[in-house]
């Protein structure tokens, strides 16, 4: 290592960013040093405030900064409707590209046996005490389409089979703009079998 | 914007690192604070502490966290051949891969008449300072070869035309493991100028 340690430890710092590996790590702290010492500090200070107020929604389990999060204070929405997703970034590009307006819920995670991450770590518990207590009709699968979201899809629909409430999932199929010839299989099987009527 | 001020400002804060556009911030921001608060924390520390203890050396320019760099420092390199580098990355990624061994002037730049940055903002004020009072008998331009690397080689050259001093310039050419086909016209050109017998 031909620079001091603590320009060393800033590069290794910069790697627990997700996507960013030691050459970036290392464009980056130099970059930050040479031209943006005022953004580092910025960036410090942000860091810091986040991780010390940010903590979970009490009733959704989002990311929030508040006990309530902005979504389930609002009481313009639809509180019949939830959506379950696995991440709070889920809840955002759900909310700023849709026209959605009932409540979330946020799993935090997928179900993962391998991993051991069982029903009580995506707070599932916690959703069938809000089913029971709550007026919802409709839930709103959301979860990612790989293995271990229909996996954790598939589980959510079951808890709550015998109860009345409808339980729908998201449609899977060739997104808009895409080509058919640079669809992958299952998606263009996913298309053909949820054809509908026009 | 759906989430909180201080996820939002978080976002904004982490798109002043290079390469990372609002997605990736927003990525960056949910991944922190959902899975690795810990790792936050130490980011922001090290940024603190590098802004606040690394400056420049005050012989050869580079970052470092003493007055005089480990380079300048270091009395077994050869103190006769300096080779002058736009950036502190420059000086590390020489050092890492080649057997240079002698000592670094950084110019934290390169010449730019449009944007304003002369010979004297790039330290070629102290760099002819430090020609006349050391022995100094090789100088090697190791900017980059972009329009402006080259212009600022030049004036070096320039610069100490009138002295017995040898200045070389790194070779440029086709670099290795790199296809002749894939090559740029320049690239190429300069490979062709610069061949040497076997």
């Amino acid at each position: 290592m031909s620079y001091g340690p603590l320009i060393g430890q800033l590069v290794e710092a910069l790697r627990c960013l997700p996507g960013v590996g030691p050459k970036s790590a290392q464009r980056m702290a130099f970059y930050l040093l040479e031209r943006n010492k005022n953004g580092a500090l910025q960036l410090a200070r942000a860091l810091g405030e986040a991780v010390e107020k940010v903590g979970n929604c009490k009733i959704c389990r989002t990311l929030s900064e508040t006990e309530t999060c902005t979504f389930c204070a609002d009481h313009e929405r639809n509180r019949q409707i939830l959506c379950i997703v696995e991440t709070p970034a889920d809840v955002h590009v759900i909310d700023s590209s849709t026209e959605y307006k009932g409540l979330y819920f946020v799993l935090m995670g997928r179900l993962s046996p391998l991993d051991g991450i069982g029903p009580d770590d995506i707070g599932l518990d916690l959703l069938a005490k809000r089913i029971r207590e709550e007026n919802i009709s409709e839930i709103i699968l959301a979860t990612n389409p790989t293995a271990e979201g229909e996996a954790t899809a598939h589980f959510v629909r079951e808890m709550f089979s015998d109860k009345d409430i409808k339980v729908t999932r998201i449609a899977h199929g060739v997104p808009i703009g895409g080509e058919l010839e640079y669809v992958n299989s299952s998606t263009l099987f996913h298309a053909f079998s949820g054809r509908h009527e026009l």
